[in-house]
């Protein structure tokens, strides 16, 4: 991307960095023991659905989002073991809905591993000699169900802070805004993002780009930071508006992460990504990066990339003559530019926030949001 | 059925019937009024999920399950008022796992209305010019996605009891109870009703058909009548089991429920039932019924079944030859028995629970199930 090169911010590298990884390594294991090691899993049946439900478990993702929740509830001056339910529930959040989206992106592979959907429809398939049709309508009924599952067990591990004495009054104030403003919100940017899909990119405003990816990504991370730091908090009076300070560090974070998470899907090395580079192009998705693109070519370049992208069957050749405009236009630089500054503005927040070595954490956290390679 | 002639139990007429029927037309008004004037509506958005989401809800449902959390309520000694957003939550809840079981069960018609997904994909494909396959694939990210924004929406109905005074502990339970006992089970009921219509019928056992069944149907009423007890109650000492007693007599009647509801999927009257007769027969559902019929068959008739039985492409004459052979085998005079017992058992029940009119209108619900047309 260049950028780290002209900003201190974008560095990857230097003793914070280090820091930030180790943390993040360190938190990411706690929270896939805690759902690994869930008791009540053993309701989940049959095996199809057990096993469907835990296979992106098993492929553990990054773990931000509980990070931002057990770092948050650290800079709140809470005991981040008593927050671990909470952020297995963010976790296990964000999983249902890559499972569904998966499902009405049509992607073939997550992770580097197949989607739910397509590794059952492959299952029933090839050991319930099922016809291609019925195989693949098996396949979305696993991951229909598996993710409606998941959504469930992520309230259940908001309950289980009970059992680390959390008092009800807080833990009933995380349900209801899971339940009231993460998932209206995070269902609304998905909904737009498929709708988006289907109408001419001339019609679009680069706001209202902006807007759909932030509900989809940056409304679960603001959640995240927020509920850490309530519980942190602990019932106490947050008279500077810590909490919603901390929300909104991680919205902004969150925003970022989703630019650069686009960015990635152009140019990222796709062994690393886990993904087909060119995929969000053949499915037409709306990115701000293809946004800019569009608006930065020329006539002809324009009617280049409106004749390619949104075409499932667009050749290899195709889509790298869309990448190569996409590169002349500087749509990737000026994006990038663009994540920069909003990870700026959640530093700057951070100022609110007691200095501690939580603090130091979440700004490193902020950083890494945009040296991260996949 | 010509039950109602041979045991009381079965009469869908007298006063009983009447009072009956007039404390659910009440209670389902009060529900639907609570859930169409709900406030967090309005957070439902675009217009698709929001319009989506609200369909099944403008076209009530019976409200069984929230009439039987309310009359729970009130036979614990509780006000029922005070237990409607509860009520409420387990219509959505019902509603939410019908909008994706249309999706898995590829039903066209739900209440004679059309179903979430076929409604939208019939929208995308006049509305937004897509082709049929990527209309259809829209209409299914639509029903998905409100879905999954119903079952949050149940969550959040459970929390609004906080403003009716409900005590947190109380609230916190009823969430629980539903995150770990009731989505799996119910999920596990539709995973195996989806895997037994694809193998051979010989290889499933009656109590393993039952078992599925009660999981698909019965848990969600056990829950609502255990969720009613449990505001009625109000933190009192249950010493003598109230709550699990009720649950169990709204699991035998919802076990009923469903036996009913398969055999009037095969013997209903299409306009007042709201969906094609045959529809079962063409899925290849393995209803008890079915199960029944094929144990009650000679080898001819039974080859016959087989041949018709989970084929999409069956004409009407073929659906016909089926159900005369049910007819035959008394398959469903014989379940219908079954419902019966259900019934009677799960009226015993009620001996434990204190006399009251609510114990009143709960023994009529239990004998509306067998009487009821739709």
């Amino acid at each position: 991307m260049g950028i780290g090169s002209v900003h201190p911010l974008a560095a990857g590298s230097g003793a914070g960095s280090a820091d930030f990884t180790a943390a993040l390594a360190e938190r990411r294991r706690w929270v896939y023991d805690y759902l690994l090691d869930w008791p009540g899993a053993d309701a989940f049946r049959p095996a199809d659905i057990h096993d469907g439900l835990l296979s992106y478990v098993r492929h553990a993702g990054k773990g931000l989002r509980p990070c931002l929740l057990l770092l948050s509830c650290g800079a709140a001056g809470g005991d981040e073991k008593q927050a671990l339910p909470a952020a297995a529930a963010v976790e296990i959040y964000h999983i249902w809905t890559l499972v569904h989206d998966d499902i009405i992106d049509r992607d073939d592979t997550r992770r580097g591993h197949p989607t739910v959907h397509s590794e059952y429809g492959r299952r029933a398939r090839d050991e319930r000699s099922l016809s291609d049709v019925e195989a693949a309508h098996y396949g979305t009924a696993v991951a229909i169900l598996a993710g409606d599952l998941q959504q469930s067990w992520a309230y259940a591990l908001l309950t289980d802070l009970a059992a680390r004495g959390v008092e009800g009054e807080t833990i009933l104030k995380l349900v209801r805004r899971m339940a009231t403003e993460l998932t209206p919100q995070l269902l609304e940017g998905e909904m737009l993002d498929v709708q988006f899909a289907h109408v001419d990119a001339d019609s679009l405003t680069e706001q209202e780009v902006i807007s759909m990816l932030s509900k989809k990504t940056a409304a679960l991370t603001e959640y995240a930071a927020w509920a850490g730091a309530t519980i942190g908090l602990a019932g106490q009076l947050d008279s500077s508006g810590l909490a919603e300070k901390l929300g909104r560090f991680a919205y902004l974070c969150g925003t970022a992460f989703q630019l650069q998470d686009d960015i990635l899907g152009l140019t990222a090395d796709e062994g690393i990504l886990g993904k087909a580079v060119g995929a969000d192009l053949r499915e037409g998705k709306r990115t701000l990066v293809l946004y800019r693109a569009l608006a930065n070519a020329t006539p002809d370049e324009r009617r280049l990339l409106l004749s390619v992208v949104g075409r499932a069957d667009a050749s290899a050749e195709e889509i790298r003559g869309v990448l190569s405009i996409i590169g002349s236009t500087r749509a990737i630089a000026q994006i990038s530019q663009m994540a920069h500054n909003y990870v700026i503005q959640a530093i700057e927040l951070l100022s609110h926030v007691p200095e501690s070595k939580y603090r130091t954490l979440l700004e490193q956290f902020a950083k890494f949001v945009l040296a991260r390679s996949h």
